[in-house]
């Protein structure tokens, strides 16, 4: 089945296998003359780069985003947009020795079960590698949005036992901070945890927060597309992650409707809720008030502690890391533009599908 | 836009307000040759439906469903399967004094600023009377997924700071409780957390869990359609849901890599693997493992405790539900066989998906 | 598979047999305040209904549309329509003696091939009763066009060997013609044309024209969904159908680029193409002139002269009507009304997805 | 809104411009093992190429495919399969002087009108070369569909007045016609018809004949995404098409019932049509007899006749093709192998579409 397009009027479509000759993304129904050029992708993946962190993947990568249709005299045209970022520094030589073993944690072994065949270099399609297309697609999406003045942030909330949930967030700070923290005292926790986990050949899980500004009131659709489902179904396609909730989230399980419940009230600017347990949405639809939530990340299933498995013949086996290669102890860091990524494309998409004729 | 329909291969399309002359569901792309009949459905339809429980709305509806279409001596034809349930005992006299209140915790106010208009009638199309077209097209999944076995089993594991996730489930037990709680200690401290809402005219929050059996490894898709993601999308359209995670969901993100791997092994019947962390899924595609998760349920938004808001003009006012008019304590105990139903449905469609030419 | 819908952003989706308990039409995405009753549904229905001509089927059908949901106090709120039009008068027995013959020209052999079932009665869902819930939806999509004065008409303009393509639409006589002819002339001639086939036991053949009228400039897709591509598939999939063609067709083949070619000339209101060759679309996309084109139908496949076949089990047969059963000497003239309304179910979706955010 | 994709389960993503750094396509939904490499696409792409026929445009394009993802070692993964074709020769200098110009019979003027803003190099999006990764995606499709011995075939069945259709195809012979002729007669009066129009300086439309053969029966879907529709939407698509039939399409029309049905008969092999008017198709499914029909292409829009136009501007102009620009007295040569590309990425995907669990 074709599963490789995401979105409905403002629709992605990604390509390419960690180990290929490229990976890439086209972004089909962008308005037109929405201003567009190589920089601004640029910009949005040296972010989610590995090396851009201390605590991300140093292989040394430069995604270099290269515009190829759909743009003209610096201007979106309404013509598909098609990105292309060619894969350098390729070696797949180390991945022989561990080409028939299932890796823990990974997809080799489902990827066998449903083709009968599978790309076993650096994960192949199922690498990563993949969101890079999703982050180049979020800018494009931003490009649009910044047309209404609406804006999407993520930042990493907790890493291990760690959780900052709740913690104010310094904008200022988390611009610069590698670790896509929220403020200094989370980013000095982080990089505890994170440090243990390394220091011990073992990775750590972490929770991505994202939120949504000046989103207008009356967007989004009831019944099955409804605003969160939307969000939910984009988080839960990206790697590694196990679980969404926006507004109070789980934790409205826990709470009395007289506390989750928001009111209204009329200010200046019109009747708006008076609080937002919500989360800026109900029955599917913005009210108005910011929209955030979380994304659970799990552990990178990479590690250097040696795993029992078997082979694709089903023999008993050890799996080791090949040496000098050299993985993330913790996936939720990369994942923070990619989070910030999917809600901008649900939020075009949701835009376009919202215009009144 | 077109949001009223679920799924791809096997979908369907619901219609119907609250307060309306009745309700439905098409079931589109069933395969030919299923047995189905009415009494299938009204044994689900009475499982959701309210008066079934002690916390639920005791107002009596008579949900019998008629199959209109898609069925010839008793079996499916590969046509249409259209549903209806006609809306009984509805008085909409008593909403006519609030009529023009935004509702706290209601989509009345979202709906009024999308479409300008609403239905104010008993929640109109955002009523969870929807959900019973959902439960109905369930049970049409599950009879399709009894040829190969599957089944998909939902339970309420948590009422307010009551939390049973990870408990043992006595099946029994489960079938027979009308709150669908896993065992009995389960359903003594639920009953507690409810009446204690009750008791203050409050409501109370819950999360429900589901566990999908029997399902092969290779059924999903990879990148986007992601079976969580489905599932995630699926989950977050109830309406009250606020959350979703699967596997180990959001502790996942606490744990270190070494503890959430799951090995393979080689045993009888061939390589699975050894443990289930993963719940079930790796890369998007079904490892043959039980694919479990929770869904997390705010409380109830009609609490009999006076609230404050504005009417449509935007005059203070405040909300007090119509005398007479009485509703669940909580949401979550007739979301169980909903989120069954969604499972079944994300399941069935997946399995059309993944043929083999 | 799903494939009993029809559209993207204002969607249909139909089901019923024949036989059945009755026929339904879902219309998803229709905008909100547009006023919308079953007298609207009901005249249209009259004009498709056998009985309205003297050369449609004698079965007297009642087609009376009962509107479910979706509608509040004469408007649309945004929520799905649900109509459903009962059957009466069906008398099924008169199918049992014909019940395993495989009817020359009609889908029960294939029906078989892929379902491995048949509903025999009067064509299952293969009947071209499923054509009145298009019937009925175009109703809706035409009070939605109406806000912008946009308008679709269709006649009959060939009949077997007499072809009146390029006369003059008389729109009085139009609307009073029972064969939807254009003028005096024509509807003599196809009479003449109707009652000989008829007088030999026989069917024939027709073509249906459509025009759809004040439509702007710049609506429609470039690239696959191209105006013309979506009016082709919604025409190919009416009953009987076999061709489309649309400005000049199939003429366009044996003309000159010099002849064919369209100039452009700036007169009051602003630019706009000199002549219309092309049937009002450039590049998939309108031009602001009429959109036109024509549809082929086949002659009935019923007819009253016995026919060779075999039964299911491959057993020779003669196929011989029912005594009793009447048939439409020619499908085209019902197919008038339908014509028209996939016309306008093209056109409100194609509004829909041209919106500017 | 996202226009640029085309299928269901097998889908294709294109995307372009004539005058861009390239075009390419993403096939989406391919089955994984399917052996697939450069020369296959190249094959294909040769035939469609300018300058591969006489009466084709002399533009020298090197359409060399790259296969950037989605195949390994020779075999399809499953992964999406990228394909870049680089656009070379390519000198866009000589559209400077005619930007401002509405060209007869191309789509600038719709596109401004849609997007405000269009890329006037060489057709832009609009242009035919686009269809280059049709023919590349159907490549593909037709590499999977040789696993079930399906073939698809078109010729060019007429050029302006002269009309082949029906005559006898010398299979051979096609194989080597530069114009796709049936026959050698076939080709010499369309060699005529061509030359005589390329001499007075103008264009001439022709026809395209397709059919599809060893389709088994119960293949495709009842109701709306019937076979013939399906067909109907992809021909429609194609640059300069302006009609479509199946069977006996547009002559069926004037056929009576009793010429037009096929009975059926029981030979060895089973139970089958004894004759075939239907077009290989009945209800939207395949009889299991060959599907054939027809598309019509209008006259090359660009000519060395000056015509009357406007500018942007409104202002009054006459348009020459710039000097030294030289174009296809006929698009239907071209065409003939997206004609076939289009019927076979139909025919793949209505096979994945219809796997039986």
């Amino acid at each position: 089945m074709a599963s490789n397009s995401f979105g409905t009027l403002f629709r992605i479509t990604t390509w390419g296998e960690s180990h290929g000759s490229g990976i890439g993304v086209i972004v089909d129904g962008c308005p037109a003359a929405i201003e567009l050029n190589e920089e601004m992708l640029q910009k949005e993946l040296d972010r989610r780069s590995p090396g851009s962190s201390l605590y991300t993947s140093p292989r040394k990568e430069i995604d270099a985003p290269k515009i190829l249709s759909g743009v003209y005299e610096g201007k979106t045209t309404g013509a598909p947009i098609s990105i292309i970022i060619e894969n350098n520094n390729v070696d797949s030589s180390k991945y022989e020795d561990i080409k028939t073993l299932l890796r823990p944690g990974h997809a080799n072994f489902t990827y066998l079960k449903k083709y009968g065949i599978f790309d076993y270099r650096g994960g192949g399609r199922a690498s990563a590698r993949e969101t890079a297309g999703r982050v180049a697609a979020g800018a494009v999406a931003r490009q649009f949005l910044n047309r209404f003045a609406i804006k999407a942030t993520a930042y990493l909330s907790a890493v291990g036992k760690v959780d900052f949930t709740g913690t104010e967030v310094d904008r200022a700070f988390l611009k610069t901070s590698p670790l896509f923290a929220p403020n200094p005292s989370a980013e000095a926790e982080f990089i505890r945890e994170i440090e243990s986990a390394k220091g011990a050949d073992d990775s750590v899980g972490g929770i991505v927060s994202f939120i949504i500004e000046n989103m207008p009131a009356g967007i989004g659709e009831p019944i099955y597309a409804k605003l969160p489902a939307l969000l939910a179904y984009a988080m839960l396609s990206i790697p590694a992650s196990k679980g969404f909730e926006f507004g109070e989230g789980f934790r409205a399980a826990s709470m009395r409707g007289s506390e989750h419940n928001d009111g209204f009230i009329n200010i200046e600017g019109g009747i708006k809720p008076s609080s937002n347990h919500a989360g800026g949405v109900l029955g599917g639809i913005s009210t108005g008030e910011p929209i955030f939530g979380r994304v659970a990340f799990k552990p990178t299933s990479s590690i250097n502690i040696p795993q029992k498995t078997v082979d694709i013949e089903g023999n008993s086996a050890e799996f080791k890391l090949p040496a000098g290669s050299r993985h993330d102890p913790i996936v939720a860091v990369r994942a923070v533009p990619v989070v910030e990524a999917m809600s901008l494309l649900v939020i075009a998409d949701s835009f376009l599908l919202n215009c009144k004729p």
